[in-house]
């Protein structure tokens, strides 16, 4: 199966305590499929400007990522944004956004994307969200992310589009600020009523929960000493989630449970280096190992009778 | 086996935005003893003053805890501590501490004490914690807990005590603190370099890590609807660690990583209610299932081939 992922494409520019990386390839589409090719074929809408670098795009066409869907606008400026990150690379501060071409984006899927099976909208504006939504014909799966500007201020918009997805994939902050409740498990409960049936709550260096009607799934984030560059890990963590979904065709909880781990995973590879270097070099053998070593960091044994 | 504990038995005041406790049974001795007798005997090292309600005593005459070495003071106060917590529960504010009886304790093994095998000196002055280890023969495993006070103002002492105990348990704010890391890997690291084998670091409602030459292992936190009150999950969760290693009698990487888990089941029950009310009532069988629940919670699949 494939999958279709509507989002930026953008250059960053990123300081960290390590280093300091201008004209970055960026964009929550770029990281996503980056992640997502891994593992099946990814569809990829967005938008660039005439100042887009080639190689960017080169880079991209290396892997099972269809860019039919990439509109160039020659006489535009790509979607940029700048930041700095402290010592604790928990957040970043922006410095500057210029949505240039971004602005007046309207998301245009080529005729083969709309019957795509497994839909990721990143986060955009939730009203380009529900025009892709107008566009694919009956995914088996569609997720969202969305980000505290657009629960602020397109409240309704965003509830519309939240009726008609299957899973929603934001930070903890977003949730609490989403449903209005601090605790994570009634703020869960507060989310899935608005319409995902499945909820998965991304928290940074602590890993991602999952909900869903009757279950809690937890996966860590992988205890690294290399952490880099904390840019694009939620995208590359819903690209790995999304693209193992699509490999296996799958969404019972199972598979799902293993989605996750993969998201963290390839996240894992995303803030060893700057941009999407590290993954873009990242083969399967290690992602297969790298698999392994969170089951072996989080696994333990049956408990024998305490009674 | 058994475990001892030597550690403050307290008075606390404890404000949460879902109530107010005045007079509760506090202290890290307390809880550690409640949540290890589930599991193993247990040898409790304190100090109370005439103060100290006669009702807190009986309450821990009911399990399988050793009071022998409580020490009273008929014309003491008891320590006293007053906290509380804003809506996130993370970190309480210290109101009022008053040392009382605990100013001039020196703690006195009984004669039957000193062969424990298992060690817990809580987080008192690292001198009173020398002065412990002084007392003991040949204790299989000796764990400790410190705070950032003892960091900053005792740190030589408390360099001396860690060279001599197996395991630390700190929450990650300490454990940046003693280390000057704020990498968690990097952190650990350093930290094992000064003495303890095993460091394990308590993240609060992220769960807990542990460290020890050659590998990692996490337990999260079980995401509960009803956290109340958060004072003494860390004492809960040392209690639980050693309450499991000492009923075990084995201090292997697999004993481990289910103590740890124990840890974090018990310390679940804790922040249900306030002072130990919740953990007193949990039964052997509640535990267990609680426990299958976190595997239930992070045990996935193995990946199938990817390449």
């Amino acid at each position: 199966m494939s999958v279709l992922v509507v989002g930026s494409m953008a250059i960053d520019s990123v300081e960290t305590p390590f280093g300091k990386r201008e004209d970055a390839l960026g964009g929550s589409a770029t990281y996503f499929s980056t992640a997502a090719s891994l593992l099946t074929d990814v569809r990829l809408v967005a938008v660039i400007g005439g100042d887009f670098p080639e190689k960017h795009v080169d880079s991209l066409k290396t892997r099972a990522i269809d860019l039919s869907g990439l509109e160039r606008i020659p006489n535009g400026k790509t979607f940029f944004w700048a930041g700095k990150y402290g010592a604790n690379l928990n957040e970043a501060q922006t410095l500057d956004t210029q949505l240039n071409v971004f602005a007046d984006f309207h998301p245009k899927l080529p005729e083969h994307y709309r019957d795509t099976d497994f839909v990721f909208l990143a986060n955009i504006h939730p009203r380009l969200q529900l025009e892709v939504l107008e566009q694919v014909k009956k995914p088996k799966l569609v997720a969202l992310d969305t980000m505290n500007l657009w629960i602020n201020i397109e409240r309704p918009a965003l509830l519309d589009v939240l009726k008609r997805v299957d899973l929603l994939m934001i930070n903890e902050g977003e949730a609490r600020l989403l449903s209005g409740e601090h605790n994570i498990v009634k703020a869960a409960r507060a989310i899935r009523a608005m319409g995902p049936k499945i909820l998965v709550i991304k928290r940074g260096e602590y890993g991602a929960l999952y909900f869903d009607a009757e279950s809690v799934f937890f996966a860590p984030a992988y205890p690294l000493e290399s952490v880099f560059d904390p840019t694009g890990a939620g995208d590359t963590f819903a690209g790995g989630v999304m693209g193992y979904l699509s490999r296996t065709g799958k969404t019972d909880r199972g598979t799902f449970q293993q989605a996750i781990v993969m998201g963290c995973v390839l996240g894992s590879f995303t803030v060893e280096e700057f941009s999407n270097d590290r993954l873009l070099r990242a083969t399967k053998s290690e992602v297969q190992e790298r698999f392994a070593r969170f089951r072996e960091l989080t696994h333990f044994q049956e408990l024998t009778d305490l009674t």
